[in-house]
């Protein structure tokens, strides 16, 4: 096989580790490698360092370290508010309220809280764009309603949902508000002083940090009963030896990319419009999918009527770009997208999408190479189609 | 604060990363840093890394790739077991059984089990070696009993159970049957083509690999369902992108493991029943806990009539040695040792407990030094408590 130097254009499948996190991580990979759950000083160290860590993810969030809850991931952590957030609410009712567009660890759990454990779980629509209405949350709302699940900002089309006003109207019902903000966190301002969010869930592979790791923050006074049983470790809410190594990772590459937010995302957000701008006017048959300004500061996604999104990925990995059709958790499947679908773009658009998504070492020039090969395979593409 | 060179004898808590572990995950933290669900080349190189890693763990069991599952960790593997085989086998009925000697991520799964979803559970007794006998556990056995969990080795005092007997009371049942095999994997033989085993959980950072990773083994055939729901990785039994380098090194770690396993527990064999001897003829009132012979290889495990574990544990620490009094998880609590309970001691000698376990690094030297300082430690305490 040729050595092929890879573009990479996926950050929202996953990201490279910085080299402060990888950092941070050796010594706990190292000689401190103590159970931080052991009550001498070995332990203590590892304790401290957990302690730490929630401290600096907290103040990423406006959050105090009591209110951050150590995962393996942001799948772990969804599951986590559902499932005991239906454990632990169900006394009052059995209902539950998401989206359509949610990413598949809300959805599918949904659906195993539906079909095992007796929920009634209403998915709301989103518009064209993927936006969830206030109004259609608050008409969904009935006396049972015990939890709402809207994402912070979708995985496949970027789109960034309005979840001041969508807190507000759970805050007003008095229901508990989770959100899956695995793609929005480090991208967006996410202050829990502010917004009225009860428990949201980040992953760290997705902001530089390692794969494995995550975190639910819970605000104060929510009491969510435990997902993953045992020992006393988390304050009895999470049992299990922790990742310590992973944990020390996640908060120092979460610090850095909250630190960097601003001059991050901006220069993403310039390429993203470059990108659109030039997709749209020199890519015939060019869709794009989301909102053009409410989407996340990386997120590139188009459809195509002539090539289907996996045949465009593998196209483009053969000229050595790394892109998505989607999502990289449903990956594989033949499924158009239920993000499309549900924004009501025909089967054939939602079978055919691209997903760029820039991150912090994406240069012009990768953009302009992968838009040179994207216009090479949707001409081919056309030209065959022509032919039969 | 002096600076201090512990002695570590607390193996069963955690142990140091091996070399070759660390080694095997630098380039999966570095520039290997893909999706193993992402279709590109990139992708698929950590989706072929997971693919090894599940024929090396395989391997070690005797088991199919396709048998074994990743988690983050032995206490997730355990709720999964747990809960999702509730899940999956509750149309049958919703008794459960396990022991009172079990970890506390059995048994306080069991007791969610019981309070929120309406299980029945019966817990075993163990003799005062901490034994499971397998008469009790057919005479457990109810028509609608769906599940029997039995651990393979305790982690406070060593006890091996016998697995083929149990394993085959389960078969001739027909009934599911769990093992939690946190400390014995990598220190006694677990072969799956002749055990009568369906499920087996197991932790890296018991076995020189990485905290926050782990392993369900699911025998084929065991219809098991998810416990963390979303993506379709890992067949769509767990969910969530995969800690590739944690994985890469619970291989490594776990293939050196059982390579060296003869070699290592045969040293480490000798020198506990060295300890063993000299703790029984040295320290005035100490009292040996378990088994004699078929207890884990690195595993001591003493009661004082003068002293309780966690004082011993503080006054070692500050001798310089890492000692446990009974396990990490529940460490900070002054509750006596449920397991010492279950086995019949007094609640003085279930608060009494000190555990040393050696581990592959261990000399005699360090050995000798522990009991000459535990010496002192109950001699001193014998005196204060005559003064008294």
């Amino acid at each position: 096989m040729q050595a092929v130097e890879h573009i990479y254009l996926d950050y929202a499948a996953t990201t490279p580790l910085s080299e402060t996190a990888r950092r941070a991580m050796m010594p706990w990979m190292e000689e401190a490698f103590g159970n931080p759950s052991s009550p001498y000083r070995a332990g203590n160290r590892a304790a401290m360092a957990l302690a730490d860590a929630r401290e600096v993810l907290g103040r990423t969030l406006n959050a105090s370290p009591e209110e951050i809850f150590f995962t393996s991931g942001g799948t772990e952590a969804n599951n986590w508010a559902l499932i005991a957030g239906f454990d632990a609410f169900s006394a009052k009712g059995r209902h539950i309220i998401t989206s359509k567009a949610e990413h598949e660890s809300v959805l599918n759990t949904c659906r195993y809280l539906e079909k095992v454990r007796g929920a009634e779980v209403t998915y709301l629509d989103v518009d064209e764009y993927g936006f969830v209405h206030p109004e259609s949350l608050v008409a969904a709302i009935q006396p049972g309603t015990i939890l709402i699940s809207i994402m912070a900002a979708n995985n496949e089309v970027g789109t960034v949902q309005d979840l001041a006003a969508l807190g507000a109207v759970a805050r007003e019902h008095d229901i508990p508000f989770h959100t899956d903000a695995v793609q929005a966190y480090g991208k967006m301002p996410l202050d829990m002083n502010s917004l009225p969010i009860d428990m949201m869930s980040v992953s760290a592979h997705k902001v530089y940090g390692p794969k494995g790791v995550g975190m639910l923050y819970i605000r104060n006074g929510i009491r969510l009963t435990a997902f993953v049983h045992g020992g006393a470790q988390q304050r009895g809410r999470r049992a299990g030896t922790e990742n310590v190594a992973g944990i020390v990772g996640f908060a120092a590459a979460a610090k850095e990319a909250v630190d960097d937010m601003v001059t991050c995302t901006e220069r993403e957000r310039m390429l993203r419009d470059y990108l659109i701008e030039r997709m749209e006017r020199e890519v015939p048959g060019a869709l794009l999918n989301g909102d053009r300004k409410r989407r996340l500061p990386g997120n590139v996604h188009f459809s195509f009527d002539c090539i289907d999104g996996e045949s465009m990925v593998i196209a483009m990995d053969m000229r050595g770009f790394c892109v998505s059709a989607g999502s990289a958790c449903s990956s594989g499947s033949v499924e158009p997208s239920h993000v499309l679908l549900a924004m009501g773009r025909s089967f054939a658009h939602a079978r055919g999408a691209l997903r760029i998504t820039i991150g912090e070492k994406t240069e012009k020039e990768a953009v302009d190479a992968a838009l040179e090969n994207i216009k090479e395979i949707v001409a081919q593409s056309r030209a065959v189609l022509h032919d039969m």
